[in-house]
């Protein structure tokens, strides 16, 4: 009998492979033996016409021992599965990539997991990150409490990378309470490649789902080598690549820490509580993100702020739109639409005191959206106006930090 | 009779103040005396009731002489202002900054710049440059063309750094054949201040506007120090900090080359021809820039894209949106408009052959923006429809290389 994790030989058509038995997915046919190469491809190979010679067998026995330790120890974490590149796999008939289409794939496509901790894995919902909608953020905050009320150490959600920053950031608001780490990891490369990162960024994110760490975290490659992750600050982590492994970054902080054998935090953490944790998913998605552009005019202003609840403006340097924009802004605002201002730069401050037209902004209303990341301000907004209608708290909570989306350290340079 | 550039000591109320007299700017009550103390502050100082002690005359003399050897090379440049912090003055009656108002302002305000060479300042216009429109790139793109062959050895435009990027690439598409180099400068901080990067920008574009460099750059602080400038290639270059001084990055290419006390450059750059400049200014401004978040519904998508002539989608990763908006998309390819994919990540490349959702934009007739910024995507948009109206040509320009915006040697790592 052949079992995943075998070293095994293979011969057909007088060509010879060797390598060890990957577990099987439900879209690969039957008659597909995915093995992993000595050079770290997966390959598919039919069996039909083929001998298969068990070399030795794999190393299950030792691997369910070190599992047993950690299941006495009540270190059980909860691995919720969202889709995405870190749980897909190649269809080898063919070459497509997809998802995990169930909670063994999903663990089983990285068994290296179990030497670090006790999993449970399940599939909350299979979506390319693109796909995810504020009403899928709800969802899975739901999901959390659930797992961490329910006695989980942890837990680890798999996403896509796309938007997981997005996911990220709306947990962070969502989530109160915690009293786990709540963990985001995702992969560049899906695990049948040599180049995966999957594996590490999972067994990373194992690691830091099993500490004292009360906030929501994005833990992914620190370089494009194999040796260290990122514990990457939920409300300041964005893609910052389209395919490097090290995409994410921290954006006007640092990150929270580091993982490579053992986790190291590089300064102050909330600690985890031993309240119970609350998902508070009241959002309000009516909310506009305006990127400014020179081309932008007053008329698409309007046009994309028309029967919004509320309005985030990336503008340009410390804070700054057209003049002749501000007449519309301040419409907005009387008209009970907060409008938070943010930077296109990405790094550095709001500042709408040291240019005139930042001052005739701050005189017509417009909240400061210090340091805050754009697409964070949004996410923001939608959880701020899900809970406050009145102009002066909206302007209260977002200019206050609430989950580490504003840096008060943060210095203009 | 005291004079710019004189150290003086200034006696008033019982208080001494010892410093080199600044130029005289329109804004300021003539009963000012603006001198920039030993620790690189400016102050201005009343002098009603003051006593002005003459220490010794400023080096007027040698600097002329120097400039007549650059005059006899032939080695004339010229200065167009456009506004921005790098020509502004603090007003000591009243704090505010103001930009330079006339040509003599606008030179005085760094006389080190002569030293280098010879140059005529002139005000093109006077902005902050938030409020810097598609009409002020033709403008300019007119006024350099007119310099160059009108016989200057190359040409520096001072800006506002908010949109100096955008006006960048503007006329890096809109200036044809160049036989000077066209050296973009802002700074961070405005000259009044010690800290202020006015002067070094300044005298390191000017290094640049006296090579062979054919092409338009950016040139800025390459960190925070005043040792070097990083010489951008204006289709690749982007604010990516809100205060810093070394605010300018070049993204998905090196820097042309780099400015300390001489220029080096790093590798090939478009040399200088001996043809006119032209200034092509024809462009369509009536174009889109589509940021791309969970939040932004298939009915914003709709509204943001209505009656436009052109659509650049910032998606998310290798270029991606939800698939729920893939039809939009499609609508508005069959009825003419194209749509081209950049990536929110800004580092990196599209790539729309990985995932199912990329396959379908492909399918849709979506335009690979590869690894173009989206910014300037959207202003090569614009000057592409400014002179194309057939979909497959339009595709065929905005994929191909025209003026550094798309690096050939980009690879996805």
């Amino acid at each position: 009998m052949i079992e995943p994790g075998d070293y095994v030989e293979i011969e057909k058509d007088g060509k010879k492979w060797h390598g060890m038995v990957m577990p099987h997915h439900a879209f690969s046919g039957r008659d597909i033996l995915v093995i992993k190469l000595d050079n770290g491809y997966n390959v598919g190979i039919s069996i039909k016409n083929a001998r298969i010679k068990l070399i030795r067998k794999g190393e299950k026995g030792s691997r369910k021992s070190e599992r047993e330790i950690r299941k006495r120890a009540g270190e059980k974490i909860a691995l919720l599965g969202t889709g995405g590149t870190i749980a897909s796999y190649v269809d080898y008939r063919t070459g497509a990539v997809h998802p995990a289409a169930t909670a063994e794939e999903l663990a089983f496509s990285i068994p290296e997991l179990f030497d670090v901790c006790d999993v449970d894995a399940r599939i909350v919902f299979q979506k390319l990150s693109e796909n995810i909608t504020p009403s899928n953020w709800k969802k899975l905050a739901r999901e959390v409490a659930k797992e961490l009320n329910g006695g989980k150490k942890g837990v680890i959600i798999s996403h896509g990378t796309d938007t997981m920053a997005y996911t990220a950031s709306a947990l962070a608001f969502m989530l109160k309470n915690l009293n786990g780490p709540v963990v985001m990891v995702g992969s560049q490369r899906s695990s049948d490649r040599p180049s995966s990162d999957a594996f590490f960024n999972l067994i990373s994110a194992a690691r830091v789902a099993l500490t004292d760490l009360g906030e929501v975290s994005v833990v992914m490659h620190s370089s494009i080598s194999s040796d260290r992750c990122y514990i990457h600050r939920a409300t300041k982590v964005r893609k910052m690549h389209s395919s490097r492994r090290d995409a994410f970054v921290s954006i006007n902080d640092e990150p929270i820490g580091e993982v490579g054998e053992k986790v190291i935090f590089y300064g102050n953490y909330r600690k985890i509580g031993d309240k119970k944790t609350v998902a508070d998913t009241s959002i309000n998605e009516n909310v506009a993100l305006v990127y400014y552009t020179p081309a932008l005019s007053k008329e698409d202003f309007e046009r994309l702020t028309e029967d919004k609840d509320g309005v985030i403006i990336a503008g340009t340097g410390l804070g700054h739109i057209r003049e002749n924009l501000v007449g519309s802004v301040r419409k907005l605002i009387k008209d009970g639409i907060p409008v938070v201002m943010t930077t296109q730069c990405l790094n550095g401050s709001v500042n709408m005191n040291v240019y005139s037209t930042g001052r005739k902004l701050i005189k017509a209303g417009v909240i400061n959206g210090k340091d805050m990341l754009p697409e964070v301000a949004m996410v923001k907004l939608m959880w701020v106006l899900g809970h406050e209608s009145e102009m002066e708290n909206i302007r209260k909570i977002m200019e206050t930090n609430v989950a580490g989306e504003i840096n008060e350290r943060h210095k203009i340079s």
